[in-house]
């Protein structure tokens, strides 16, 4: 798990130092951006429920991925044929997230809404913090299945650990947030919308 | 005074995901926002104080207001006949805050910047997140009169209770800050603003 | 440092005023812009760091020189003559607030990490909040060497201070980070970014 979440804190760092470059911030945003992305929803959970000084500041392992993620998005800048496996590695992230946190909720009894919202939140937080600084309408707000796949992910999660346990319930819905992530994305399902009063079912950017 | 809260989360709620269909979010974009919306301030004014878990993860009974409401607004999209009952709602959701979080400061014994600080900031908080989020300059810092309604009855809150009584004062203020907020935005009165190094006191949009 | 202290709150004050103005916010948007660019470093250092409720709620000396702050520049609007000025004083802030941040966390016992954040963010964090009440990216991740200057300056102290002491490190870093900051902005050194994929070293605004 640990692994995993290693690759979800390098990949996450990696989207914040993208959207800082296209934003043509100096060296100095890029690293602050790609940090507050990585760690931003996990800071976020920590304060919330404040259990004392995040636990992000006695990890000097994070910033260490951090800073490798950031440098190589430097190096790399402009060369995107990458965006295939970035978008199947943010899905990683994006599920581990979900379903460490998860797992740690449910280690400090929370009740149910308390673990929805420290599941997600650690998933989508960094993501919504990016996107506030880089002055966008944050992306889980309008496109895409995303912070709907933490959120389904976590609710199973909920229903399935008193079942089957949770070693093996989390590893089945970590494939679950993953599958929803992937799968929407390339048949691009969108949820609805409503424009002039309208619902809509399709995207139509 | 139980009654009064669950009107204003659910109109804050309404707020919120009318903000949404606007910036053409889909259906959990909205509900995300109505929820923000109807909690961002009670959830700030309990992270910041460091109460520990905020209350609203233990009011199951909110997030079901929340739900009603949203369903309510996407449902009603289009059909905004009913705007004027909105500003009346809105009225009673920002008295009903300001006052239920100051009765709370007051009893948990803060000195009056604290209480000051919690009684606005319940009131107009989760607006303030709405606005951030929907990449908007914060309503509450550029137009009416509305934050300040907040503070000035808040004010007199802290100055009335020692005198008259816990329940009577809140009741009093309770209408006090009503009619501030309804008045100023039927009569138009606005605070003064600098535009090319001279003050003006009415607006001109 | 208690003076050089206030001497920040109120050229940060100052700056949350000015900007506010720009904004057409009216006299209560200006009061809150100045409060939150004076405080809100401090406030979000004492949410992260659970140390329950923000020192600034007992300081009422604080709110006296915000308050004064911002009535000077309501009156002074226009008359921008002072800008020289308002640089040197700024960048006094800068040094200050990161300092005495930096002592504070030293008593704490904080790790490294956690002391650097806490330097920093008391710093810029203020700024931070203004910029995106404004609906501006923060110009600390854009333009000009500011955080750099705050953060090389607390990495210097968290080095100097086991040699030679807490209280001379603390006046070298303070006399440190000012010039930084004062040199990078009159010989307008910037630290370099990325556009269309090549990295440039000098700002073409």
């Amino acid at each position: 798990m640990t692994f995993f979440e290693y690759i979800g804190l390098f990949v996450f760092a990696a989207s914040g130092a993208i959207c800082a470059i296209e934003k043509r911030m100096d060296f100095f945003g890029i690293l602050t951006l790609a940090t507050v992305t990585a760690i931003g929803g996990g800071v976020t959970r920590d304060v919330v429920t404040n259990i004392g000084i995040p636990i992000f500041f006695s990890k000097s392992e994070y910033m260490m991925i951090i800073l490798i993620s950031t440098i190589l998005v430097i190096l790399l800048r402009g060369s995107m044929k990458w965006k295939i496996s970035f978008i199947m590695l943010d899905a990683v992230g994006l599920s581990v997230f979900t379903i460490a946190a998860g797992i740690k909720a449910i280690e400090s009894d929370y009740n149910f809404m308390t673990f929805l919202f420290v599941s997600v939140i650690t998933a989508v937080g960094g993501g919504l913090i990016r996107d506030i600084l880089a002055q966008e309408v944050p992306t889980i707000l309008k496109r895409e299945i995303y912070a709907v796949a933490s959120l389904v992910g976590a609710i199973s999660f909920w229903m399935l650990y008193p079942l089957i346990g949770l070693t093996i319930s989390s590893y089945l819905c970590l494939i679950f947030i993953f599958s929803i992530r992937i799968i929407t994305y390339y048949c691009q399902i969108h949820l609805p919308y409503i424009e002039n009063g309208k619902i809509h079912f399709k995207q139509d950017q």
